[in-house]
């Protein structure tokens, strides 16, 4: 295993560390892998639904670098794909929680789901008001099986943005929870993965794909996707995830969407622009239009190579609250 | 190889395809490989300098990415690792060059030397007033050798935000030109290798590294390093590249610098934040104000796993030309 770290133990605090020392706005918690909003006090006295997101490490820049105005509150973070512990999740709640109360955006793992579902009552038993949405839009196994359904992947991250422009706005918690549930319902994500990651405590790669072979619908933790089939040209790739997409949320023509183009890791920046020209003329194609589409790093399975696509079903209140301004780091600058 | 793309011969277009698609200040000029500011009319009339920066491709975002006000007016794509032709570079030349002029910045490889050299002396006879900048900032190989010397590497996109900016105040091509030359011999970078990349035409890797071996200063085609050397913390490999950085520029306690933390391609966002740490941690330390850091994907050699860094002297003028406004989309937002 060949990486850029100190001590295996230490990866998850000093990358934490890190992007705090990179970005003024960000705050660590003191004795917890929790980054939360420098002003954090600031929000708490005007009232406003903080946002708590987090799960396992190794899908950075997700969850800690959408911590900012416009977007998050706070992010948990785990030890590399694994669940943070209900302890960790009460510290980061009982840290951001004001009298607007807080919401928890949670990726839909079983984990992730206790964890944080445990948290929450916790919280709720000595007095706050906190509500949990559960995103699940990897749309690789919605046609049923023997799983857990369907996972929450990259499509997270605008969730974050419309959530977080929501409480920005000074909206309740019950109506930020709606634009949340609204997001997610109009979310639909899938990857194709060209090989494996590794784990830093594992020290090798969690799986093996054949020299031309990829994985459709791979979750961000190695599991298992859709299908496995041989290599083939971006386009025919992107066609197929879109495919699926399109199938999953019945989008047709006319409508309007947002397209993320997210790099699970270790991919080129070339390549992305390749996957996303043919994400965009593709939609185009299919007669829909694509009035915002982003390209770059959101939400990854450490250095894994291979992309995922995300669409949200836009309608006017979805593309306010993307558009909304955030000073969260990962989130791409307004151009 | 396995690769997200359609036809090797057909990367570079299809790449700035969809970067123009992505991003619609960005326009591309028909039948050649190049992106420009779709406003570049505006800019000539209002007697701005245009600035052309190029080369090889396989370095995305460089350069196209960086093509937006503030920063370049045109970038020019060879295939990959490979210069582009004194034509394509004339063609660009002929679409920005108005009252104000214009500045190349070149990377140090021979090959751009050369045909963005005659490109110039072909545009000077045409009237046209042209200048042209060499970046050198690999200070790898600064201590002699066998070698075409500093190479050009990440540290170029720094003088693309240095000379963007007076370019943008409306400084005149002489003015340019010096800001550009200030911001050269104020720079270092260097890099650490942890494994090669593959070109696409290749199919293959270019070099092979050991599976605890990792080079020092290797260059951004895969061209042979400083040292190659076991695998370290990430803590001793910083160190190690700051100790040359400093005593390249003979940076001592008190100055203030700017940090760019640049992904080589491959390296995850987990690694680059645990980079970012030791680097900034390790200038404190020599006693170094270190004004502004950035870490991201700026510079890259396709999926090449491993890291730069580049340091900056700042002053009072180098500092505001990062801190000005630009929109060009791989410039990271002001946050």
């Amino acid at each position: 295993m060949k990486k850029l770290l100190n001590d295996i133990r230490a990866v998850v605090p000093e990358m934490l560390e890190g992007l705090a020392m990179l970005h003024p706005g960000i705050a660590l918690l003191q004795g917890h892998d929790v980054a939360l909003r420098a002003d954090v006090e600031a929000l708490k006295a005007r009232g406003e639904v903080a946002l708590v997101c987090g799960g396992g490490s190794g899908h950075e820049p997700a969850h800690a670098g959408y911590v900012g105005p416009g977007m998050l509150t706070a992010a948990v973070a785990g030890e590399v794909f694994t669940s943070p512990s209900t302890d960790a999740v009460l510290e980061a709640i009982e840290a951001v929680a004001g009298p607007g109360g807080v919401l928890l955006i949670v990726k839909n793992y079983t984990g992730d789901r206790l964890n944080f579902g445990l948290a929450a009552e916790i919280a709720r038993s000595r007095g706050h008001a906190v509500e949990m949405v559960v995103v699940d839009d990897d749309a690789a196994l919605a046609a049923g099986g023997a799983h857990a359904g369907r996972r929450g992947i990259a499509g997270t991250v605008l969730v974050h943005k419309v959530a977080g422009a929501a409480a920005a706005r000074g909206e309740s918690l019950a109506q930020v929870r709606r634009a949340a549930l609204d997001a997610i319902a109009s979310l639909a994500s899938m990857g194709v993965a060209l090989g494996a990651c590794t784990v830093p405590a594992a020290g090798g790669p969690g799986f093996q794909l054949g020299p031309r072979e990829v994985e459709l619908g791979l979750g961000i933790h190695g599991e298992a996707g859709a299908r496995r089939v041989p290599l083939q040209g971006a386009d025919a790739l992107v066609r197929s995830l879109l495919d699926t997409l399109l199938a999953d949320r019945a989008l047709r023509s006319g409508e309007r969407v947002a397209l993320l183009v997210n790099n699970l890791g270790g991919t080129p920046a070339q390549e992305l622009a390749i996957v996303a020209r043919a994400a965009i003329a593709r939609l185009h194609a299919m007669g829909l239009r694509v009035e915002r589409a982003w390209c770059g790093t959101f939400l990854t399975a450490l250095e894994m190579p291979g992309v995922s696509l995300s669409l949200m079903r836009l309608n006017d209140g979805r593309l306010a609250a993307l558009d909304a301004p955030t000073t969260a780091p990962a989130w791409p600058a307004a151009h």
